[in-house]
């Protein structure tokens, strides 16, 4: 069953457009503000009045709420992330819902902080993206605000996921790079080192995918995976140990473009290029796989539209604590560019 | 699974209790009030700690804060916004304050909406990174709540301001270039059409930088500004006009790093190279510019450092709302890389 969006609700700025006032005005005489003339304030009233305006403040003293959505972002540089939060807040733009973004830093110590913190502040619902809490403790989260985990694979009856097929993102990377005449095709994974976190992490389902799709094409042989970290640094050091070896891979798959973004400075350090000498590809389409010197290979896991379904399900579930749970798994697409080729003959 | 009701929160009568302490001492080491000795404080944070009390609730209670700082970010992807938000929250670690972010749209009734919905949520203080609200409006805003523009060459006793000196940058980028021997140097722009913002927009200030500079190099004669956009697409069609003059520019300065990601592309589709053929240089020293295979010419403005002051001036004027207001200007500097040489002979 595909619920309805809630219907968009009169804002103030709609308000101030009605009573042609600016929308400063409108907010001064909703807080009794000192400098509100009365024929401004009847004016502002009236246009309420007429639009069957409700403001925030009065909706929260009638339902209890606070109208706020939270999102946990663990890196609030990653363009991904942003492509999540992007979608999310268009799937909540023009309902009383406000989104804000609590910024963690990649630990799990801070995401609890910031976790801890919406729920301290009342928000009617979270969003957590990638977190690497355990499934108790987010369990326990979900038991106390309304949740949806994006991009990990975990699914509970408290709370609803959305993730991205990573398996079969891999797999349509290793197939695009085999088609072009690859075999030696190493893969740079963020490697896990909570035990709890290796099953649902997508870092490690994606390594997991890169070994079987190696296999269902006969290469199992040449299975080849750094352990590294999805970071500049992590891809570079990881492509500096793939380009001594002997014989050297002739394509790298990164689990990340930002990892990818590395393996590029040490493919062009070693005085190689790509994709003539070697084919490069990430993982996530963000914006640097699209830039033009750039042009990386990658997969689409579409960040808006799983933004898109988070803000779906928070509402929903936020509406009735208690309907059945919800896991959304999304088909990546491929977005071939200019930094895979076919290998030197 | 049925999620169960929310456990029942720890209280301050729970910590006095527990540390056997009275309640007024336990809410006196809450507010770093006078009077609570070290040891004092000592036994109420290790009770505090054993109960998993989190002070913000009662802190609200107390004293009546959120302990929120909001901050109203005109674009969720924009790389440059988002060191702000990192020195911002690295600034604030450790204090009871939370960052959240709320991802406006680069548009005045959006921004105008978040800010509205954090003032509306009680947020003990906001920061706006280069909102566009005219200088009445943002007057407005501070007279409500505690306020620090970032990014906005504007200031008011009402509110603090945290800003780059944007002549200076662009002025770092025209002599670099003149230093490598360009004369036919042009310049995209961020056209601003709201006459209200003229004065004060980064994007106009860099664009009379550059024709400062250009006289002050006895180069007027080759001013050349493209009015545009600081996108993507904006660079690369002010770039296609330019790569149409004859004589062409030798070199093209781009006021923000996205726009020249879209330079880049123009040339290259141009058949043209960079640096050999053209030179090209940014804005931001974004991690775009830093990327290997772009390797970008542009002006640094710490960012990092910028939402560091914010983060401080913040907390000022929370604790103190009628303290005189500061102007912090800082000093860009230039990273050059190898997007900019010599002109061809």
């Amino acid at each position: 069953m595909e619920p309805s969006a809630p219907p968009r609700r009169v804002t103030i700025v709609d308000v101030a457009k009605h009573a042609k006032v600016s929308v400063t005005a409108v907010s001064k005489v909703l807080r009794n503000a000192y400098g509100a003339s009365p024929a401004m304030q009847a004016k502002v009233r009236e246009a309420m009045a007429e639009l069957g305006y409700r403001p925030h403040a009065a909706a929260r003293g009638l339902r209890g709420q606070t109208y706020t959505i939270g999102v946990m972002v663990p890196d609030i540089y990653n363009p991904f992330f942003a492509d999540i939060i992007s979608g999310l807040t268009k799937q909540l733009h023009g309902t009383d819902y406000q989104v804000l973004v609590g910024p963690a830093r990649h630990d799990y110590d801070n995401e609890a902080l910031v976790t801890e913190a919406m729920i301290d502040r009342s928000m009617d619902g979270l969003v957590l993206i990638v977190p690497t809490s355990t499934p108790a403790q987010l369990q326990a989260t979900a038991a106390t605000v309304p949740t949806v985990v994006v991009g990990r694979h975990v699914c509970a009856a408290a709370y609803d996921t959305v993730v991205d097929n990573d398996t079969a993102g891999a797999a349509l990377i290793v197939e695009h790079l085999v088609e072009l005449g690859h075999r030696r095709i190493a893969h740079i994974e963020h490697v896990e080192r909570t035990p709890a976190l290796i099953a649902s992490m997508p870092n490690t389902i994606r390594a997991r995918g890169y070994r079987q799709a190696m296999q269902d094409h006969g290469l199992a042989a040449h299975i080849d995976v750094i352990a590294s970290r999805y970071t500049r640094e992590g891809g570079y050091l990881g492509a500096q140990q793939l380009l001594a070896r002997r014989p050297r891979p002739t394509a790298i798959f990164a689990g990340a473009d930002i990892a990818a973004m590395g393996v590029l400075e040490a493919v062009a350090e070693a005085g190689l290029s790509v994709p003539d000498d070697i084919s490069v590809a990430g993982y996530d389409n963000s914006v640097y796989a699209t830039l033009g010197p750039i042009s990386l290979t990658s997969v689409d896991q579409s960040g808006h539209q799983m933004g898109n379904h988070a803000g779906r399900l928070l509402l929903e579930r936020v509406a009735d604590r208690h309907r059945p749970s919800t896991l959304i798994s999304l088909s990546p697409t491929l977005a071939a560019r200019r930094s895979t080729a076919a290998p030197p003959a």
